[in-house]
Protein backbone atom coordinates (compact mmCIF):
# COMPACT_ATOMS: atom_id res chain seq x y z
CA UNK A 1 0.00 0.00 0.00
CA UNK A 2 1.24 3.22 -0.58
CA UNK A 3 0.42 6.79 -0.27
CA UNK A 4 -0.39 8.64 -3.76
CA UNK A 5 2.56 11.88 -3.45
CA UNK A 6 0.99 15.07 -3.51
CA UNK A 7 2.85 18.32 -4.65
CA UNK A 8 1.23 21.67 -3.35
CA UNK A 9 1.93 24.92 -5.19
CA UNK A 10 0.55 28.33 -5.35
CA UNK A 11 -2.81 28.50 -7.22
CA UNK A 12 -4.98 29.02 -8.53
CA UNK A 13 -4.35 27.12 -11.87
CA UNK A 14 -2.52 29.00 -14.61
CA UNK A 15 0.05 30.76 -12.22
CA UNK A 16 3.74 30.36 -12.80
CA UNK A 17 4.24 28.45 -10.20
CA UNK A 18 1.26 25.72 -11.57
CA UNK A 19 3.87 25.78 -14.83
CA UNK A 20 6.86 24.71 -12.53
CA UNK A 21 4.59 22.29 -10.69
CA UNK A 22 3.30 20.22 -13.76
CA UNK A 23 7.44 20.29 -15.58
CA UNK A 24 8.71 18.50 -12.32
CA UNK A 25 5.62 16.47 -12.13
CA UNK A 26 6.50 14.67 -15.45
CA UNK A 27 10.22 13.99 -14.41
CA UNK A 28 8.94 12.33 -11.09
CA UNK A 29 6.44 10.38 -9.52
CA UNK A 30 4.24 12.82 -8.45
CA UNK A 31 0.55 11.24 -8.65
CA UNK A 32 -1.25 14.47 -8.13
CA UNK A 33 -1.03 18.46 -7.92
CA UNK A 34 -2.78 21.01 -5.47
CA UNK A 35 -3.42 24.28 -5.55
CA UNK A 36 -2.69 26.09 -2.45
CA UNK A 37 -4.14 30.17 -1.40
CA UNK A 38 -0.26 31.31 -0.25
CA UNK A 39 3.07 30.06 0.07
CA UNK A 40 2.90 29.91 4.08
CA UNK A 41 -0.49 27.40 3.00
CA UNK A 42 1.79 25.63 0.60
CA UNK A 43 4.48 25.20 3.64
CA UNK A 44 2.92 24.29 6.40
CA UNK A 45 0.84 21.73 4.81
CA UNK A 46 4.09 20.19 4.07
CA UNK A 47 5.43 20.51 7.36
CA UNK A 48 2.26 19.12 8.87
CA UNK A 49 2.83 16.15 6.78
CA UNK A 50 -0.99 17.14 5.09
CA UNK A 51 1.20 16.57 1.50
CA UNK A 52 4.44 15.13 0.80
CA UNK A 53 5.99 17.95 -1.52
CA UNK A 54 5.39 21.67 -1.63
CA UNK A 55 6.72 24.15 -4.60
CA UNK A 56 7.62 27.25 -3.79
CA UNK A 57 9.23 30.70 -5.48
CA UNK A 58 12.37 31.47 -3.79
CA UNK A 59 14.16 34.23 -6.20
CA UNK A 60 13.06 35.94 -9.13
CA UNK A 61 16.00 37.49 -11.59
CA UNK A 62 14.51 40.99 -11.41
CA UNK A 63 13.06 41.63 -8.28
CA UNK A 64 15.01 38.68 -5.98
CA UNK A 65 13.79 37.27 -3.13
CA UNK A 66 10.86 36.24 -1.88
CA UNK A 67 11.25 36.82 1.08
CA UNK A 68 8.07 34.61 2.96
CA UNK A 69 9.97 31.49 1.46
CA UNK A 70 13.17 32.03 3.07
CA UNK A 71 11.56 33.49 6.32
CA UNK A 72 9.39 30.54 6.58
CA UNK A 73 12.03 28.25 5.96
CA UNK A 74 14.56 29.37 8.69
CA UNK A 75 11.84 29.93 11.26
CA UNK A 76 8.63 28.60 11.19
CA UNK A 77 8.89 25.01 9.58
CA UNK A 78 10.86 22.41 9.21
CA UNK A 79 12.09 21.21 5.90
CA UNK A 80 14.60 20.15 3.54
CA UNK A 81 14.87 21.58 -0.15
CA UNK A 82 14.92 18.48 -2.26
CA UNK A 83 15.55 20.37 -5.77
CA UNK A 84 15.26 23.47 -7.31
CA UNK A 85 13.78 24.09 -10.92
CA UNK A 86 14.18 27.10 -13.14
CA UNK A 87 11.37 28.69 -15.54
CA UNK A 88 11.39 31.05 -17.96
CA UNK A 89 8.72 33.99 -16.89
CA UNK A 90 7.24 35.68 -19.54
CA UNK A 91 4.73 38.47 -18.31
CA UNK A 92 1.22 39.27 -20.60
CA UNK A 93 -0.89 41.60 -20.71
CA UNK A 94 -3.85 40.46 -20.66
CA UNK A 95 -7.73 42.25 -20.76
CA UNK A 96 -11.71 41.03 -21.82
CA UNK A 97 -11.57 40.08 -25.52
CA UNK A 98 -12.93 43.36 -27.15
CA UNK A 99 -12.62 45.02 -24.63
CA UNK A 100 -12.53 49.00 -25.91
CA UNK A 101 -12.61 50.73 -23.01
CA UNK A 102 -9.31 52.84 -21.13
CA UNK A 103 -7.58 50.64 -18.76
CA UNK A 104 -7.83 52.08 -15.52
CA UNK A 105 -6.38 49.11 -13.13
CA UNK A 106 -3.97 46.86 -13.81
CA UNK A 107 -4.29 44.14 -11.29
CA UNK A 108 -0.91 41.13 -10.79
CA UNK A 109 1.01 39.83 -7.75
CA UNK A 110 3.37 42.50 -6.27
CA UNK A 111 6.60 40.74 -7.99
CA UNK A 112 5.11 40.63 -11.35
CA UNK A 113 3.55 44.21 -10.78
CA UNK A 114 7.23 45.16 -9.95
CA UNK A 115 8.67 43.16 -13.20
CA UNK A 116 6.92 45.17 -15.15
CA UNK A 117 7.22 48.70 -13.47
CA UNK A 118 8.96 50.72 -16.25
CA UNK A 119 6.53 49.07 -19.05
CA UNK A 120 3.57 50.40 -16.74
CA UNK A 121 4.58 53.62 -16.23
CA UNK A 122 5.69 54.26 -19.23
CA UNK A 123 2.23 52.49 -21.20
CA UNK A 124 -0.32 53.26 -18.47
CA UNK A 125 0.70 56.46 -16.59
CA UNK A 126 -2.60 56.81 -15.13
CA UNK A 127 -3.66 53.58 -14.32
CA UNK A 128 -3.55 52.34 -10.68
CA UNK A 129 -1.72 49.17 -9.71
CA UNK A 130 -3.24 46.89 -7.78
CA UNK A 131 -1.23 43.77 -5.97
CA UNK A 132 -3.42 40.50 -6.04
CA UNK A 133 -2.59 36.48 -4.32
CA UNK A 134 -1.36 35.47 -7.66
CA UNK A 135 -0.81 36.08 -11.27
CA UNK A 136 -3.82 34.22 -12.09
CA UNK A 137 -5.67 35.28 -9.25
CA UNK A 138 -5.49 38.84 -10.97
CA UNK A 139 -6.66 37.10 -14.46
CA UNK A 140 -9.70 35.50 -12.61
CA UNK A 141 -10.51 39.52 -11.39
CA UNK A 142 -10.24 40.46 -15.05
CA UNK A 143 -12.19 37.62 -16.53
CA UNK A 144 -15.46 38.52 -13.89
CA UNK A 145 -15.01 42.13 -14.65
CA UNK A 146 -17.33 44.69 -17.08
CA UNK A 147 -13.59 45.59 -18.84
CA UNK A 148 -11.66 48.29 -18.61
CA UNK A 149 -9.25 46.26 -16.69
CA UNK A 150 -5.66 44.51 -17.11
CA UNK A 151 -3.70 41.60 -15.51
CA UNK A 152 0.26 41.04 -15.70
CA UNK A 153 0.22 37.05 -16.12
CA UNK A 154 1.17 33.48 -18.19
CA UNK A 155 -0.43 32.37 -21.64
CA UNK A 156 -1.27 29.66 -19.72
CA UNK A 157 -3.70 32.12 -17.35
CA UNK A 158 -4.62 33.61 -20.42
CA UNK A 159 -5.78 30.84 -22.07
CA UNK A 160 -7.47 28.98 -18.51
CA UNK A 161 -9.53 32.31 -18.62
CA UNK A 162 -9.97 33.06 -21.98
CA UNK A 163 -8.72 36.15 -21.78
CA UNK A 164 -6.58 38.57 -24.41
CA UNK A 165 -3.11 38.89 -24.97
CA UNK A 166 -2.63 42.96 -25.61
CA UNK A 167 1.12 42.66 -24.91
CA UNK A 168 2.72 38.93 -25.25
CA UNK A 169 5.98 40.50 -23.20
CA UNK A 170 5.72 43.02 -20.67
CA UNK A 171 9.21 42.45 -18.57
CA UNK A 172 11.05 45.22 -18.36
CA UNK A 173 14.17 43.30 -18.57
CA UNK A 174 15.25 40.20 -21.07
CA UNK A 175 15.84 36.81 -19.81
CA UNK A 176 13.09 36.97 -16.50
CA UNK A 177 13.31 33.49 -14.51
CA UNK A 178 12.16 32.55 -11.30
CA UNK A 179 13.79 30.00 -9.49
CA UNK A 180 11.50 27.17 -7.26
CA UNK A 181 12.72 25.20 -4.32
CA UNK A 182 10.83 21.45 -4.04
CA UNK A 183 10.51 21.04 -0.56
CA UNK A 184 9.27 17.72 1.42
CA UNK A 185 9.67 16.73 5.19
CA UNK A 186 13.42 14.35 4.57
CA UNK A 187 16.30 14.61 2.95
CA UNK A 188 16.43 13.84 -0.53
CA UNK A 189 19.27 11.10 -1.21
CA UNK A 190 21.35 12.63 -4.35
CA UNK A 191 23.83 10.52 -5.24
CA UNK A 192 25.92 14.13 -5.52
CA UNK A 193 24.38 17.13 -4.18
CA UNK A 194 26.01 19.79 -6.20
CA UNK A 195 24.50 23.03 -3.62
CA UNK A 196 23.36 23.18 -0.17
CA UNK A 197 21.63 25.85 1.42
CA UNK A 198 21.74 26.97 4.38
CA UNK A 199 20.90 29.93 6.87
CA UNK A 200 22.90 31.28 9.94
CA UNK A 201 22.91 34.15 12.86
CA UNK A 202 25.94 35.62 14.37
CA UNK A 203 26.63 37.13 17.46
CA UNK A 204 25.68 40.70 17.40
CA UNK A 205 28.09 43.21 16.60
CA UNK A 206 31.12 41.17 16.10
CA UNK A 207 33.25 43.35 13.31
CA UNK A 208 34.69 41.19 10.89
CA UNK A 209 32.22 37.83 11.83
CA UNK A 210 30.79 37.70 8.16
CA UNK A 211 34.32 37.71 6.95
CA UNK A 212 35.81 34.63 8.88
CA UNK A 213 32.51 32.66 7.68
CA UNK A 214 33.32 33.49 4.14
CA UNK A 215 37.09 32.65 4.55
CA UNK A 216 35.62 28.82 5.85
CA UNK A 217 34.12 28.70 1.95
CA UNK A 218 37.34 30.50 0.62
CA UNK A 219 39.60 28.26 2.49
CA UNK A 220 37.88 25.26 0.91
CA UNK A 221 37.56 26.84 -2.83
CA UNK A 222 33.86 26.34 -2.46
CA UNK A 223 32.02 28.75 -4.82
CA UNK A 224 29.60 30.85 -2.67
CA UNK A 225 26.43 31.24 -5.31
CA UNK A 226 24.31 33.58 -3.16
CA UNK A 227 24.73 35.28 0.19
CA UNK A 228 21.38 37.24 1.23
CA UNK A 229 20.65 39.11 4.22
CA UNK A 230 16.93 39.12 6.36
CA UNK A 231 16.17 40.59 9.68
CA UNK A 232 15.84 38.56 12.53
CA UNK A 233 12.84 40.53 13.48
CA UNK A 234 13.92 41.37 16.50
CA UNK A 235 16.17 44.50 16.58
CA UNK A 236 16.69 46.82 13.42
CA UNK A 237 20.38 46.16 12.15
CA UNK A 238 20.32 42.00 13.46
CA UNK A 239 20.14 39.95 10.23
CA UNK A 240 20.19 36.02 10.04
CA UNK A 241 22.02 35.07 6.38
CA UNK A 242 21.15 32.18 3.86
CA UNK A 243 24.01 31.20 1.81
CA UNK A 244 23.69 28.97 -1.14
CA UNK A 245 26.96 26.95 -2.36
CA UNK A 246 28.08 24.53 -4.51
CA UNK A 247 28.80 21.88 -1.50
CA UNK A 248 27.70 18.46 0.21
CA UNK A 249 27.45 20.75 3.60
CA UNK A 250 26.02 17.40 5.38
CA UNK A 251 28.00 14.88 3.52
CA UNK A 252 31.69 15.26 2.22
CA UNK A 253 31.93 18.72 3.12
CA UNK A 254 30.72 18.43 6.43
CA UNK A 255 33.66 19.68 8.07
CA UNK A 256 32.71 22.92 6.95
CA UNK A 257 29.93 22.81 8.53
CA UNK A 258 31.40 22.20 11.85
CA UNK A 259 33.48 24.97 11.62
CA UNK A 260 30.42 27.27 10.58
CA UNK A 261 29.06 26.06 13.59
CA UNK A 262 31.66 27.34 16.45
CA UNK A 263 31.34 30.75 14.43
CA UNK A 264 27.81 31.31 14.77
CA UNK A 265 24.79 30.97 17.31
CA UNK A 266 22.59 29.73 15.31
CA UNK A 267 23.12 27.19 11.59
CA UNK A 268 20.30 25.79 9.88
CA UNK A 269 20.70 23.59 7.10
CA UNK A 270 17.86 23.69 4.75
CA UNK A 271 19.35 21.58 2.15
CA UNK A 272 21.43 19.54 0.08
CA UNK A 273 20.04 18.68 -3.50
CA UNK A 274 20.75 18.48 -6.96
CA UNK A 275 20.04 21.49 -9.68
CA UNK A 276 18.67 19.54 -12.06
CA UNK A 277 15.38 17.40 -12.01
CA UNK A 278 15.02 14.13 -10.24
CA UNK A 279 14.18 11.40 -12.74
CA UNK A 280 17.71 9.63 -12.45
CA UNK A 281 17.67 9.88 -8.82
CA UNK A 282 14.96 9.16 -8.17
CA UNK A 283 14.97 5.62 -6.95
CA UNK A 284 17.48 6.80 -4.11
CA UNK A 285 14.73 7.56 -1.62
CA UNK A 286 15.88 9.29 1.38
CA UNK A 287 19.29 9.89 3.36
CA UNK A 288 19.34 9.66 7.20
CA UNK A 289 19.61 13.35 9.00
CA UNK B 1 17.08 85.31 -3.03
CA UNK B 2 16.53 81.35 -2.06
CA UNK B 3 14.41 78.68 -3.35
CA UNK B 4 12.12 77.27 -0.67
CA UNK B 5 13.38 74.04 0.18
CA UNK B 6 10.71 70.69 -0.56
CA UNK B 7 10.86 67.47 1.50
CA UNK B 8 8.77 64.90 -0.79
CA UNK B 9 7.61 62.01 0.78
CA UNK B 10 5.26 58.99 0.41
CA UNK B 11 1.50 60.30 0.53
CA UNK B 12 -1.11 60.82 1.46
CA UNK B 13 -1.17 62.40 4.66
CA UNK B 14 -1.32 59.78 7.31
CA UNK B 15 1.53 57.43 6.59
CA UNK B 16 4.57 56.82 8.50
CA UNK B 17 6.66 58.38 6.18
CA UNK B 18 4.55 61.39 6.85
CA UNK B 19 5.75 60.92 9.89
CA UNK B 20 8.87 60.80 9.53
CA UNK B 21 9.19 63.80 7.44
CA UNK B 22 7.57 65.74 10.28
CA UNK B 23 10.39 64.99 12.58
CA UNK B 24 13.57 65.36 9.98
CA UNK B 25 11.17 69.19 9.08
CA UNK B 26 11.09 70.20 13.12
CA UNK B 27 15.24 69.67 13.20
CA UNK B 28 16.28 70.99 9.93
CA UNK B 29 15.31 73.83 8.20
CA UNK B 30 12.64 72.29 5.52
CA UNK B 31 9.88 74.84 4.21
CA UNK B 32 6.94 72.51 2.81
CA UNK B 33 7.08 69.09 2.33
CA UNK B 34 5.44 67.59 -0.22
CA UNK B 35 3.09 64.60 -0.52
CA UNK B 36 3.65 61.83 -3.43
CA UNK B 37 2.28 58.99 -4.53
CA UNK B 38 4.53 56.74 -4.45
CA UNK B 39 8.79 55.66 -3.64
CA UNK B 40 9.71 55.99 -7.17
CA UNK B 41 7.99 59.65 -7.70
CA UNK B 42 9.86 60.41 -4.82
CA UNK B 43 13.27 59.91 -6.12
CA UNK B 44 12.86 61.06 -9.64
CA UNK B 45 11.33 64.03 -8.45
CA UNK B 46 14.46 64.64 -6.62
CA UNK B 47 16.93 63.21 -9.25
CA UNK B 48 14.94 65.96 -11.59
CA UNK B 49 15.81 68.64 -9.44
CA UNK B 50 11.90 69.41 -9.18
CA UNK B 51 12.03 69.26 -4.99
CA UNK B 52 15.09 69.78 -3.15
CA UNK B 53 15.40 66.46 -0.91
CA UNK B 54 12.92 63.40 -0.44
CA UNK B 55 12.51 61.17 2.20
CA UNK B 56 12.43 57.17 1.52
CA UNK B 57 12.04 54.24 3.66
CA UNK B 58 14.92 51.64 3.48
CA UNK B 59 14.52 48.48 5.50
CA UNK B 60 11.96 47.54 8.48
CA UNK B 61 13.24 45.49 11.40
CA UNK B 62 10.57 42.94 10.39
CA UNK B 63 10.30 42.67 6.44
CA UNK B 64 13.91 44.04 5.73
CA UNK B 65 14.76 46.17 2.98
CA UNK B 66 12.52 48.17 0.70
CA UNK B 67 13.92 46.79 -2.80
CA UNK B 68 12.80 49.53 -4.77
CA UNK B 69 14.40 52.46 -3.49
CA UNK B 70 17.86 49.97 -3.21
CA UNK B 71 17.28 49.23 -6.41
CA UNK B 72 16.80 53.01 -8.06
CA UNK B 73 19.55 54.54 -5.94
CA UNK B 74 21.81 51.41 -7.69
CA UNK B 75 20.32 52.09 -11.12
CA UNK B 76 18.03 54.84 -11.94
CA UNK B 77 18.86 58.09 -10.44
CA UNK B 78 21.91 59.72 -9.35
CA UNK B 79 21.66 60.95 -5.33
CA UNK B 80 23.05 60.87 -1.98
CA UNK B 81 22.33 59.62 0.85
CA UNK B 82 22.07 62.84 3.27
CA UNK B 83 21.19 61.48 6.73
CA UNK B 84 18.89 58.83 8.30
CA UNK B 85 15.99 58.68 10.59
CA UNK B 86 14.65 55.52 12.87
CA UNK B 87 11.25 55.66 13.53
CA UNK B 88 9.02 53.65 15.95
CA UNK B 89 6.13 51.79 13.99
CA UNK B 90 2.62 51.09 15.26
CA UNK B 91 0.24 49.11 13.03
CA UNK B 92 -3.52 49.61 14.34
CA UNK B 93 -6.42 47.82 13.25
CA UNK B 94 -8.97 50.59 12.22
CA UNK B 95 -12.45 50.62 11.14
CA UNK B 96 -15.57 52.35 10.24
CA UNK B 97 -16.36 54.00 13.85
CA UNK B 98 -19.37 51.77 14.85
CA UNK B 99 -18.92 49.05 12.02
CA UNK B 100 -20.78 45.69 13.55
CA UNK B 101 -20.25 44.18 10.11
CA UNK B 102 -17.73 41.09 10.30
CA UNK B 103 -14.30 42.08 8.22
CA UNK B 104 -14.27 40.61 5.19
CA UNK B 105 -11.00 42.22 3.43
CA UNK B 106 -7.80 43.93 5.15
CA UNK B 107 -6.54 46.80 3.27
CA UNK B 108 -2.78 47.81 3.60
CA UNK B 109 0.60 48.59 2.40
CA UNK B 110 2.24 45.18 1.53
CA UNK B 111 5.18 45.65 4.40
CA UNK B 112 2.54 46.21 6.90
CA UNK B 113 0.42 43.05 5.89
CA UNK B 114 3.44 41.16 6.24
CA UNK B 115 4.58 42.83 9.41
CA UNK B 116 1.11 41.64 10.73
CA UNK B 117 0.70 37.97 8.48
CA UNK B 118 0.43 35.96 12.11
CA UNK B 119 -2.26 38.65 13.30
CA UNK B 120 -4.00 38.25 10.75
CA UNK B 121 -4.15 34.44 10.19
CA UNK B 122 -4.83 34.69 13.75
CA UNK B 123 -7.86 36.71 14.04
CA UNK B 124 -8.91 37.05 10.52
CA UNK B 125 -8.41 33.62 8.92
CA UNK B 126 -11.40 34.07 6.54
CA UNK B 127 -10.58 37.68 5.54
CA UNK B 128 -8.43 38.08 2.12
CA UNK B 129 -5.47 40.98 2.58
CA UNK B 130 -5.43 43.20 0.10
CA UNK B 131 -2.68 45.28 -0.87
CA UNK B 132 -2.26 49.09 -1.63
CA UNK B 133 -0.18 51.60 -2.16
CA UNK B 134 0.29 53.37 1.29
CA UNK B 135 -0.93 52.68 4.80
CA UNK B 136 -3.20 55.69 4.41
CA UNK B 137 -4.83 55.46 1.12
CA UNK B 138 -6.10 51.51 3.15
CA UNK B 139 -7.61 54.05 5.98
CA UNK B 140 -8.70 56.40 3.12
CA UNK B 141 -10.30 53.57 1.21
CA UNK B 142 -12.16 52.11 4.88
CA UNK B 143 -13.63 55.68 5.26
CA UNK B 144 -15.04 55.90 1.85
CA UNK B 145 -16.49 51.89 2.02
CA UNK B 146 -19.74 51.14 3.74
CA UNK B 147 -18.21 48.91 6.24
CA UNK B 148 -16.96 45.42 6.40
CA UNK B 149 -13.21 46.22 5.94
CA UNK B 150 -10.65 47.14 7.82
CA UNK B 151 -7.35 48.95 7.04
CA UNK B 152 -3.65 48.41 8.89
CA UNK B 153 -1.97 52.05 9.40
CA UNK B 154 -0.98 54.19 11.52
CA UNK B 155 -2.51 56.13 14.93
CA UNK B 156 -2.18 59.43 12.64
CA UNK B 157 -4.07 57.89 10.30
CA UNK B 158 -6.86 56.77 12.40
CA UNK B 159 -7.36 60.44 13.21
CA UNK B 160 -6.65 62.15 9.91
CA UNK B 161 -9.53 59.78 8.46
CA UNK B 162 -11.71 59.66 11.40
CA UNK B 163 -11.59 55.77 11.98
CA UNK B 164 -11.69 53.57 15.30
CA UNK B 165 -8.62 51.77 16.62
CA UNK B 166 -9.87 48.08 16.71
CA UNK B 167 -6.44 47.07 17.81
CA UNK B 168 -3.75 49.53 18.99
CA UNK B 169 -1.14 46.91 18.02
CA UNK B 170 -1.38 44.52 15.27
CA UNK B 171 2.82 43.55 14.61
CA UNK B 172 4.00 40.30 14.80
CA UNK B 173 6.91 41.25 16.85
CA UNK B 174 7.62 43.96 19.02
CA UNK B 175 10.24 46.52 18.65
CA UNK B 176 8.73 46.95 14.65
CA UNK B 177 10.60 50.24 13.45
CA UNK B 178 11.83 51.31 9.94
CA UNK B 179 14.64 53.69 8.63
CA UNK B 180 14.37 56.25 6.34
CA UNK B 181 16.79 57.74 4.35
CA UNK B 182 17.09 61.34 2.76
CA UNK B 183 18.50 61.82 -0.28
CA UNK B 184 19.39 64.65 -2.40
CA UNK B 185 21.43 65.39 -5.22
CA UNK B 186 24.62 67.02 -3.74
CA UNK B 187 26.89 65.41 -0.60
CA UNK B 188 26.16 67.11 2.60
CA UNK B 189 29.09 67.51 4.69
CA UNK B 190 29.39 66.40 8.16
CA UNK B 191 31.91 67.48 10.50
CA UNK B 192 32.39 63.38 10.89
CA UNK B 193 30.14 60.91 8.62
CA UNK B 194 29.79 58.02 10.83
CA UNK B 195 28.28 56.07 7.92
CA UNK B 196 28.72 55.20 4.52
CA UNK B 197 26.75 53.02 2.42
CA UNK B 198 27.80 51.53 -1.06
CA UNK B 199 27.05 49.05 -3.72
CA UNK B 200 29.03 47.15 -5.58
CA UNK B 201 29.07 44.78 -8.49
CA UNK B 202 32.09 42.03 -9.08
CA UNK B 203 33.20 40.02 -12.01
CA UNK B 204 30.76 36.96 -12.80
CA UNK B 205 31.92 33.70 -10.63
CA UNK B 206 35.00 34.51 -8.82
CA UNK B 207 34.85 32.50 -6.42
CA UNK B 208 35.95 34.27 -2.62
CA UNK B 209 35.42 37.66 -4.07
CA UNK B 210 33.28 38.93 -1.93
CA UNK B 211 35.85 37.40 1.00
CA UNK B 212 38.26 38.99 -0.68
CA UNK B 213 35.78 42.42 -0.49
CA UNK B 214 34.80 41.69 3.15
CA UNK B 215 38.59 41.57 4.46
CA UNK B 216 39.24 45.19 3.07
CA UNK B 217 36.89 46.23 5.34
CA UNK B 218 38.25 43.89 8.45
CA UNK B 219 41.93 45.00 7.54
CA UNK B 220 41.12 48.54 8.64
CA UNK B 221 38.17 47.13 11.83
CA UNK B 222 35.61 49.02 10.09
CA UNK B 223 32.07 47.62 11.30
CA UNK B 224 29.67 46.70 8.50
CA UNK B 225 26.42 47.09 9.78
CA UNK B 226 24.70 45.88 7.05
CA UNK B 227 24.84 43.72 3.55
CA UNK B 228 22.41 43.03 1.20
CA UNK B 229 22.22 41.37 -2.47
CA UNK B 230 19.95 42.49 -5.31
CA UNK B 231 19.77 40.73 -8.32
CA UNK B 232 21.52 43.17 -11.25
CA UNK B 233 18.20 42.05 -13.35
CA UNK B 234 20.27 41.09 -16.04
CA UNK B 235 20.91 37.08 -15.38
CA UNK B 236 19.35 34.80 -12.16
CA UNK B 237 22.61 34.39 -9.89
CA UNK B 238 24.12 37.42 -10.61
CA UNK B 239 24.17 40.03 -7.87
CA UNK B 240 24.92 43.71 -6.77
CA UNK B 241 25.90 44.17 -3.36
CA UNK B 242 24.26 46.74 -0.76
CA UNK B 243 26.99 47.49 2.26
CA UNK B 244 26.23 49.56 4.59
CA UNK B 245 29.48 50.54 6.94
CA UNK B 246 30.83 52.40 10.12
CA UNK B 247 33.54 54.84 8.14
CA UNK B 248 33.92 57.40 5.89
CA UNK B 249 34.69 56.66 2.38
CA UNK B 250 34.87 59.74 1.00
CA UNK B 251 36.86 61.13 3.67
CA UNK B 252 39.36 59.60 5.95
CA UNK B 253 38.73 56.14 4.82
CA UNK B 254 38.62 56.65 1.07
CA UNK B 255 41.89 54.21 0.61
CA UNK B 256 39.52 51.37 1.30
CA UNK B 257 37.41 52.78 -1.53
CA UNK B 258 40.25 52.80 -3.74
CA UNK B 259 41.13 49.48 -3.28
CA UNK B 260 37.46 48.35 -3.55
CA UNK B 261 37.46 49.74 -6.99
CA UNK B 262 40.11 47.69 -7.68
CA UNK B 263 38.59 44.10 -7.04
CA UNK B 264 35.01 45.48 -8.06
CA UNK B 265 33.81 46.11 -11.58
CA UNK B 266 31.71 48.83 -10.08
CA UNK B 267 31.11 50.48 -7.59
CA UNK B 268 28.88 53.42 -6.31
CA UNK B 269 28.75 55.08 -3.37
CA UNK B 270 25.35 56.30 -1.93
CA UNK B 271 26.38 58.40 0.72
CA UNK B 272 28.16 59.24 3.91
CA UNK B 273 25.87 60.80 6.81
CA UNK B 274 25.49 61.21 10.79
CA UNK B 275 22.94 58.87 12.05
CA UNK B 276 21.40 61.58 14.13
CA UNK B 277 19.09 64.49 12.96
CA UNK B 278 21.02 67.04 11.32
CA UNK B 279 20.03 70.22 13.53
CA UNK B 280 24.45 71.00 14.45
CA UNK B 281 25.44 70.24 11.00
CA UNK B 282 22.87 71.86 9.00
CA UNK B 283 25.10 75.27 8.40
CA UNK B 284 27.96 73.23 7.06
CA UNK B 285 26.36 73.16 3.46
CA UNK B 286 27.50 70.53 0.62
CA UNK B 287 31.00 69.30 0.18
CA UNK B 288 32.72 68.81 -3.36
CA UNK B 289 32.72 65.51 -4.65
Amino acid sequence: MSIPLVLGYLGPPGTFSEQAAREFQSSYAIDALKALPSIPHVLLEVDKQEIGLGLVPVENSIEGTVNVTLDMLANEVNLFIQGELVLDIRHCLLTLEGDKKKIRFIYSHPQALAQCRRFLLDNFPNASCIPTESTAQAALLVKQSAGGLAALGSLVAAQEYGLAVRNSDASDFPGNKTRFLIVGKKSFSYKKPEKSSLCLAVNENIPGVLHQILGEFAKEQIDLTKIESRPTKKELGNYLFFLDCRADLLGEDKNVLERLKKICRFVKVLGCYGTGLLKEEAELGYREK
